[in-house]
């Protein structure tokens, strides 16, 4: 088998901007021939330590706005549904990362994830209601009722949760999506994504050295 | 005369990624047919309604040391100089902005505007120094003298750039770059000039509604 440049996919479940790079970068990593590795983190934490309660989009309402608007323009030119705004933002995606953190290696993992964001973004629906999940995992053919059980209660799962949420804050990472390279660079939005693929295939073949 | 679709870019001296727009949007606006208005304004109003002192960059250190790693590959990206980094980060853009303000439907205005971003982002210099400025003025012909002495008299001008502001403020704008289409379509970010330019060809041509 030929080696792969890998590229990490750090996303937070209450991010609107990971919800557009959720939806495309399957097929970009693929057509790029980059391995993809996707990690679902906590943003609530980095944002605590910056000092914010909720989502700079609440606490700078221009911005929040902005952003509204800018992710509805952005779906429509991706071929997304309408957005459908859900009505308490952020929501809280703990269970929904414990959930994706057990299917980190598995075959559905990423279906799941495009799923609960479709549910979010597309339906409004509640990601923190576990009925909301299991609807999703459901809909994939799982057994619903075990992983969530898993989710509330296994403790390495929640570790692991707890250790990639350090790991992103190590990287130095504040917002998502967020994409980090073997080599150490890191790229933050969905409008960095094509960016950062080309950064790991350029990196993965010679030394690269801007700065 | 052909009607053209007509875009308005505002920009902030002290930004950095105003910088980039700066440095590209002529060329595409020309290529896309788009009529280009460019607007200075002043972010510090803007960004002390918002509870800020200074820049999020300097307020939240981790997004900040990102940025600058962000803006030396998005320079290299664009075939720019390696980015020299002001030894004062933001600077103080006011007597710049009043310059440009007089300069506003001069040919020399846009040569003027780049000219004090190469200062400032290609070779680390100090644009609240008259003396920089001085030097733009003087390498592109002009009276360096008699412009920087309407600059800091001319309360024309001085009410002008403040209407500006006052304007952008009301638009909703809360960073630079940003572009506004006519339909009152607003985009934030050196990273959606290519989305405002379709945005003002294409409202120009036939309604847009994808709320």
């Amino acid at each position: 088998m030929t080696h792969r440049p890998k590229l990490t996919f750090y996303f937070e479940f209450a991010s609107t901007y990971s919800y557009l790079t959720a939806s495309r970068i399957e097929d970009l990593a693929d057509t790029a021939g980059v391995e993809l590795i996707w990690r679902p983190f906590l943003l609530g934490p980095i944002f605590q330590a910056q000092g914010w309660d909720t989502s700079p989009f609440n606490l700078y309402p221009a911005k929040g706005a902005y952003m509204w608007r800018d992710l509805a323009r952005r779906a429509a030119r991706l071929g997304l549904p309408p957005i459908v705004r859900p009505v308490h933002f952020p929501q809280n995606g703990l269970l929904a990362a414990r959930v994706a953190t057990i299917g980190r290696d598995k075959p559905w993992g990423l279906d799941f994830v495009r799923g609960v964001y479709d549910a979010q973004f597309a339906r409004g629906a509640t990601i923190s209601d576990p009925e909301t999940l299991a609807k999703v995992l459901n809909n994939l053919g799982l057994d619903a009722a075990l992983l969530l059980d898993q989710a509330a209660s296994d403790q390495r799962i929640k570790d692991t949760l707890r250790q990639t949420t350090e790991d992103a804050q190590t990287l130095g990472l504040f917002g998502a999506p967020s994409f980090a390279t073997e080599d150490g660079e890191i790229f933050w939005g969905d409008d960095r994504l094509e960016d950062s693929l080309e950064w790991a295939m350029v990196c993965d073949s010679k030394p690269v050295d801007i700065a």
